[in-house]
């Protein structure tokens, strides 16, 4: 089953419109942990565990694992596949390359990992989107328009994002997400307007600073069907910053909450 | 000592602007390595014997190392370990991400995998750069313009390449390079005028369809210091689309002769 589908599946069974970022850094751990075989691993599980019946998506941030290298690569794999099967995994990795190397990440991420969607950095044109689609079952995520401090320094270059926003929708919702951060609310609309029924992967709330009302206001598709992923990592998984071995109830505490606050936002 | 001091001792030593692109599928490996141990990294270590006299830099396409798992990123650490630490190493990961996530990259890439630069994609902007510039001597080549078919379809939006250009420049040689698509030829005056002495990584030539002769005469900031690296992956790594053992003297061939055309084409 491709995401878009899992997506349609588990919004219904969760009730939930959150993703949980797994940016797991192996310095902000629990202390209770730090003794385990695989801190990292073992911390993932336990997140997991914790909310998998209010997520509606995880999104492991590549850069975390590989800077562990090895152990790191490992972990990420065996986190994926810890993951129930019916909730949908996206890898953050931004990619973005010529043909050739771009199937290399699609079989690496979709094929070995096994994950149901990758974000991909659309700099470098449609050669980056076309070699995903080469693998069945593939979805991006691509990067229309970000939530860090410097986004504008090209995003908005003569309304670049509005560019790459039209290209997203061309390829279908079946197939293509789009990453439009949350700080940046005036834009929603205007994203909203040139995707009216793409999936919105947002993430930047919380650490980084979005209004969580105004995302869930203008970022929606409608009320029945939003059409988005509201990502939040630090927030949920350092909940509390705990370092005893509440941690993971700290996490659930505040993925139900952030749960919760969407689906109200979602009826006024 | 950073990568441009590398760069400039390595091209008196080796009189070459050469650098061979480390895209080392498995299912092109030479037939005669099939049985080897690892047979990537085998491979790697014959190309780099029989070429390290004749390169100025090394560039791992790091996708073609996360394709293979963890045998893979085991590979591409050892592969740059057993590259003389006088050549220059550059690894292919075309990273671009907020501040806290760029970090990681570079920390991996720089400290882990103990490379000299990596290229990076500009689009999130300033953050990109400046993340990976807390590591001391971190030296990052940046998406500028490249060398795909589709590459047209965001870069050439209302001139953004020159304004990535332009702010690659500002950055200075020193910390920055930028990644120029040789198939481009029209553009490459225009480049090096927005970035007069910044070192430009040259993909696109063999492979690609780049003409070297337009790229010589038209990328090079001057005679003496050209400022360039002209990248070959295929045409020297896969010579002759050798499966005896003698592949890795085809490549040494292929390499020498890259060399010898720019050399040759610098004069006139």
């Amino acid at each position: 089953m491709n995401f878009y589908n899992k997506y349609l599946d588990i919004v219904k069974k969760n009730n939930s419109y959150v993703c949980v970022g797994l940016d797991t850094d192996i310095k902000k751990i629990p202390q209770c942990l730090k003794s385990a075989d695989n801190p990292m691993l073992e911390f993932n599980k336990q997140i997991i565990d914790a909310t998998k019946d209010y997520v509606a998506a995880y999104k492991p941030n590549f850069a975390f694992y590989i800077s562990e290298g090895i152990t790191g690569i490992k972990t990420l794999k065996e986190t994926i596949a810890y993951i129930p099967s019916h909730i949908p995994v996206i890898i953050d990795i931004k990619a973005g390359d010529i043909g050739n190397t771009m199937e290399q990440y699609a079989k690496s991420m979709f094929c070995d990992f096994k994950c149901d969607a990758i974000t991909i950095n659309p700099l470098m044109g449609a050669d980056v989107f076309d070699a995903c689609f080469k693998i069945k079952d593939a979805y991006v995520f691509a990067l229309a328009l970000t939530s860090n401090p410097s986004a504008k320094d090209f995003f908005k270059h003569h309304e670049l994002s509005d560019k790459i926003a039209t290209t997203i929708n061309s390829y279908g919702v079946i197939k293509t997400g789009a990453v439009v951060g949350a700080t940046q609310t005036q834009d929603l609309t205007n994203m909203r307007n040139l995707m009216p029924e793409t999936i919105f992967l947002i993430p930047g709330v919380g650490a980084q600073g979005g209004d969580l009302e105004k995302v869930v206001q203008l970022a929606k598709h409608n009320t029945q069907n939003p059409n988005f992923l509201i990502n939040s990592s630090r927030g949920i998984i350092y909940a509390n910053n705990c370092q005893t071995e509440e941690f993971a109830q700290k996490a659930q505490e505040a993925c139900l909450n952030l749960k919760n606050q969407i689906n109200k936002l979602l009826l006024t």
